[in-house]
């Protein structure tokens, strides 16, 4: 039996997600797709290892941009895609996470529509999901929560997000996720403190979300920036704020490497409530 | 060469999502433990196409809730799991979506880990993200949003969800997706008027997300629930608020049967910017 359509055509681009890491999360599209692709352009966040599944002859391009190393822009990428697209191959674009999440598929599936060229897209699981499950995290609690939101550390121009609501965000969200946060996260903290939120708040970096390499950092609003140690964490990382970050020490199946989870000692309400140490 | 781990052992329980409804989107772990379960136990928004996967001698359980029918709670789909686990099976819980997006996955997780059962959760896809990308609607583009809040309508015990300080999601989700909306659409549609947002604001509704039966009907706050025909349109069905909504009828490439796509004569915005009728 067939269970889903896969035609990858010539002259097609496909925008897929390969999600935050772990190649187990990649779907049955994503990893037809790379396997299928004539050309494939990837980005930073990807998980290189992910690359051996293409073809021999396969073109493998680097886009990626990363902080505020002077890279590819997005205009540039999108050029790429049509003028290989036009070549008569099948064009791969392949993101870390989901395309859509914060992965700018936007642009590119608008350039690809106003230049008339055939596009599919592969949604993929978003590290604000997959990387809070995979740090014992439910996204969603019934006891905590009815609502999530993702929010970016970044704005459209890399600025901070102006446009944010930060004293109706404190005051609605039960549950935020934000990404690309790390570099701001002092911010990020004493913001929300600012607007309304409990400084003993839990709050959970995850960094290299669902990778090998995987690291959980517990610790709350106040004490966050003043004992981070940014040596012991690499980007990327996700913050993630609400009560939900409290069953990350019971429900963490991932990573067996104790290692691996540190917990600040000041964050007594966790090792009062389970009795972790 | 091994690109991920595979090891689904026995007596140990997989919490696995399904995604919303394309099987292209089940990861590579989701296709491979159904093939290898002893037992699934699924959902109603389960595509049950995907159960053919499953071995032969598999049983195949159907543990779903719908709407305000009779059916199985939660505390017995816990023990059911935690005892076929005891049997030393494979279980497998299959849901549609991801297991911790509204799924109750953090309820099944922690009821296992209080039983010792080894238990591995794996993401899925989630129609809050994937549905949109299949309706050709950027879950984030950089011009219009920075942010994303995806809000159940049904509160903890099935009532509406109180706990949600509406007026500041008015004021500060760019874009809102709602869940299981479709049966209190109404409601939401008045009380997102009456707390803030423009009436002639666009919602999107998407029903069988990324299936091939998907539909999707645009219209605006103010007209939807006058002219919203529910025998039109069926559940399950996401509904999306926001500008990138107005982005679905240029980036729409799923659906090439236009029977699919309503757009309703009263949205002049989206006929007037786009030149679609």
């Amino acid at each position: 039996m067939q269970l889903f359509n896969f035609n990858f055509n010539r002259g097609s681009v496909w925008l897929v997600g390969a999600g935050p890491g772990d190649p187990g999360l990649l779907t049955l599209l994503a990893y037809e797709s790379i396997k299928k692709a004539d050309v494939i352009f990837y980005d930073a966040l990807l998980n290189e290892q992910i690359l051996s599944l293409a073809k021999p002859n396969a073109q493998l391009i680097y886009v990626g941009k990363r902080g505020n190393k002077k890279s590819i822009n997005q205009l540039e990428i999108n050029k790429l895609l049509i003028n290989e697209a036009k070549k008569n191959k099948r064009v791969l674009r392949l993101k870390g996470g989901d395309p859509f999440i914060f992965g700018r598929g936007g642009e590119e599936a608008l350039s690809l529509k106003l230049s008339n060229i055939p596009f599919k897209i592969v949604p993929g699981t978003t590290a604000g999901i997959a990387g809070l499950a995979y740090a014992g995290i439910p996204a969603t609690h019934r006891d905590f929560n009815t609502s999530i939101t993702f929010i970016s550390a970044y704005g459209a121009g890399g600025e901070k997000p102006e446009t944010i609501d930060w004293t109706s965000f404190c005051k609605t969200s039960q549950l935020i996720v934000i990404y690309m946060g790390l570099e701001r996260i002092n911010w990020v903290c004493s913001e929300l403190i600012k607007r309304g939120r409990d400084k003993h708040e839990n709050i959970a970096i995850i960094s290299n979300a669902t990778k090998q390499n995987q690291k959980i950092l517990i610790s709350t609003l106040v004490n966050c920036s003043k004992n981070f140690d940014k040596n012991a964490i690499d980007s990327p990382a996700l913050l993630v704020i609400g009560k939900n970050v409290l069953l990350s020490p019971i429900l963490n199946w991932y990573s067996t490497n104790k290692r691996n989870i540190s917990f600040l000692k000041q964050n007594k309400k966790i090792n009062e409530q389970y009795n972790i140490v």
